[in-house]
């Protein structure tokens, strides 16, 4: 089949965020979609900009309007932001039968009914992973991934901005101005925060989740909204006192009344997963009535994981409206012709750090003839912990932590630190991941 | 439509639960679904014991092998468990045309490239979400959510019986032997705990995620399983003094050599979320190269949390593979003409719980004053601390927890206390919310 063709609104960092995973990883996301997905054309307002942020060879226009109608484009993608001229194209592209992938929350959540009623009309999707929660994929666990349940609360940190803010203001006790201006050093704000540090960017992102949750038309404007800036560094502190943390939060709650939708700094008690999700992190919390609580963690903004949702929904788009049947979506993720036949290594070729617990005798030398086996085998050691093993005062616990090493040297080390006289029972070895990349 | 009708294989309790869903909810599931889903007939080996786990009104049979290949059967539900038996029923499922929904991982991380190749030569589809990590929707994160990433790795606590006890083991110091009994005696362990403290339950499952992420055949005879038998006490303490928890992971990483796939006790920074995961929860983190970390947590066991994730695989083949084009997966989860009209409330009418933090005269009385107007307008408090506010030893700091109010009660109360001349300054006010069910 040929590829789908994209003709893309935008050059920001989002849409350049698009065209380098796109890019990278084109073989990986036609093994899974079946199809290529390949940017026919970029509609851009400065061409001489956009040609530096996304390259020589992407075609380019500043010719919107004739764009997103152009007989040779499948899925236009929305990601100029703003609800005037976004409304225009998006409307003209589904006008036009093209399928939009957006991740603009504002259109969305002003705009939604209005868009999602003349996309049905036309028979075309308008998808919209990366408008709450970047990378998260929430959006299709809310609208697919929960569907047996009634749905019954959701709670969300769904703007990077403000708990990069709050989680400062707590770790260093430090005030609001303060934080901001820091935040807005390290880019994590903008040179305007006013969308994100008056709540009105989760307003735009829970009147989302809201809809889709509960069943209900997009409806921003009855939203409750209230931001971070009055919010004190005294409260913060009481607040950990009797054991909560303060999270700007996106809620939206169903009641035999109607239902709750409001952003506002909350009390959340400190042992709850999502009051420990710090700095620029996204989470949202949703509680179905037979699934319980379940929470959705990741990067919330950014180039590639905003990126990371937009392509998702290319993906899907591909899969379910221009594939045939059998090829919607494959059991194994990739298409069955498209199986890799990559090894699964052998124990001796895992790569792990190691903590090793030794009982060796309380002499003088037995750190040094250990290190020196570990070093022997390129071992590279991270921390060493000494301690006394009870009442025994001969014998002593050495726990050790390694670097990364493979198995099958860490498997000899061992051997030869276990024959050693002054090693006085069976070592314990267990591996250890850092999980951090 | 005419409803989709199920033929369900089993009358535990993963079966009751999907009854019990799919009945409670059975008005919102149509109304996200497009087609009624209703339970034709149920298989069973004991028709009076099954009788009395669904009810009278379900019709029952002890053949299943007719009932797999029934004409008006629509998708056989596969939850009987075992390898055998399982097998033998999904193959005929399949060769007679029926779409196949199962929660049986061992089934699939040992036949799965079998009964998937079946199922792609009758083009029907075999859903399984409900085989891994219960509730939590992590197969669709991964086969669709996701799709954007080239998969770097995925580390997931997989198996509540096992994290409940090593929390244990962790909180309260004590030994495996000791929780084990705890975790039978309290249900998280079964009888022969086998499959799940020697890891094999999560060797199977991490062996399914890994086939979806990196495109590769079901291999669980080449993963490495090591269970938590022979952990100490001991360890766990050292690895706490180092910053790091110990839980049971299952793990699967790419490399440019080849796949790790393998599960063994790990330590984990304790500032991973992941490693805050505790008693009989579920979490998995799957790492792409552009989205970065994301994680998914939630119940991984149970009766109605794994219904949800079998009757969501429900929804998703009725909508992709009985619907028409434009029903296939709505644009706001529901079906266009099935949207909901429950109005938003106002914040007067919203009920949370407050922080409130007021600067008070230090004087005789003044506490019982302000708890007397809280109890006039029905709020109930939970919690005071009172606290000297620097050094003006005249004033102090009051902060009351409430429990659950009206906003608009709290208002009231809240302008009444302002107006007391002991009352300093403005009334700090943050809602809390507990988010525990």
């Amino acid at each position: 089949m040929k590829p789908i063709r994209i003709g893309l609104l935008g050059a920001g960092v989002v849409a350049s965020g698009v065209a380098q995973v796109l890019a990278r990883n084109q073989a990986e996301i036609k093994r899974r979609a079946g199809r290529g997905i390949e940017i026919a054309r970029v509609g851009v307002r400065n061409v001489d900009k956009a040609r530096a942020a996304l390259g020589a060879e992407i075609e380019l226009t500043t010719d919107l309007d004739a764009l997103v109608r152009m007989e040779d484009i499948d899925i236009v993608v929305e990601l100029i932001g703003g609800t005037t001229r976004a409304r225009e194209l998006v409307l003209a592209a589904i006008d036009a039968g093209k399928h939009v992938v957006t991740a603009n929350k504002a259109l969305l959540a002003v705009h939604g009914t209005e868009i999602f009623a003349a996309a049905c009309r036309k028979g075309v999707m308008v998808a919209f992973e990366a408008a709450v929660a970047g990378g998260i994929p929430i959006i299709k666990a809310l609208r697919e991934g929960l569907t047996a349940n009634r749905i019954q609360w959701i709670a969300g940190i769904i703007n990077g901005t403000t708990n990069f803010i709050l989680s400062e203001m707590r770790s260093k006790g430090l005030d609001f101005d303060v934080v901001l201006k820091e935040a807005q050093r390290l880019g994590y704000a903008e040179a305007d925060p006013t969308f994100d540090i008056e709540g009105i960017d989760a307003a735009h992102k829970v009147t989302i989740m809201s809809a889709i949750a509960f069943g209900i038309p997009m409806q921003f404007d009855k939203a409750y909204v209230e931001g971070i800036t009055r919010l004190q560094a005294t409260d913060i502190t009481y607040a950990e006192q009797l054991g909560y943390r303060i999270k700007l939060l996106g809620i939206t709650k169903r009641r035999a009344e109607g239902i709750e939708l409001r952003v506002h700094p909350t009390l959340v008690p400190a042992k709850r997963l999502i009051a420990n999700v710090e700095g620029a992190m996204n989470a949202v919390v949703v509680h179905g009535d037979a699934v319980g609580s379940t929470l959705y963690y990741g990067k919330g903004a950014g180039s590639e994981p905003t990126a990371s949702a937009v392509v998702a929904d290319l993906v899907d788009v591909t899969r379910l409206h221009t594939a045939d049947p059998d090829h919607r979506v494959p059991h194994l993720a990739f298409q069955p012709d498209a199986l890799d036949d990559a090894p699964i290594l052998s124990m001796e070729e895992v790569v792990t750090s190691f903590y090793l617990r030794l009982r060796v005798a309380d002499q003088t030398g037995v750190l040094a003839r250990i290190t020196g086996i570990l070093a022997e085998h390129d071992i590279s050691i991270d921390a060493v912990l000494q301690r006394e093993a009870g009442d025994d005062e001969n014998q002593t616990d050495l726990i050790i932590l390694t670097h990364d090493t493979q198995e099958g040297r860490m498997n000899k080390a061992i051997a030869q630190m276990q024959s050693l006289p002054t090693v006085l029972q069976p070592i314990v070895r267990i591996r250890k991941e850092e999980l951090n990349n």
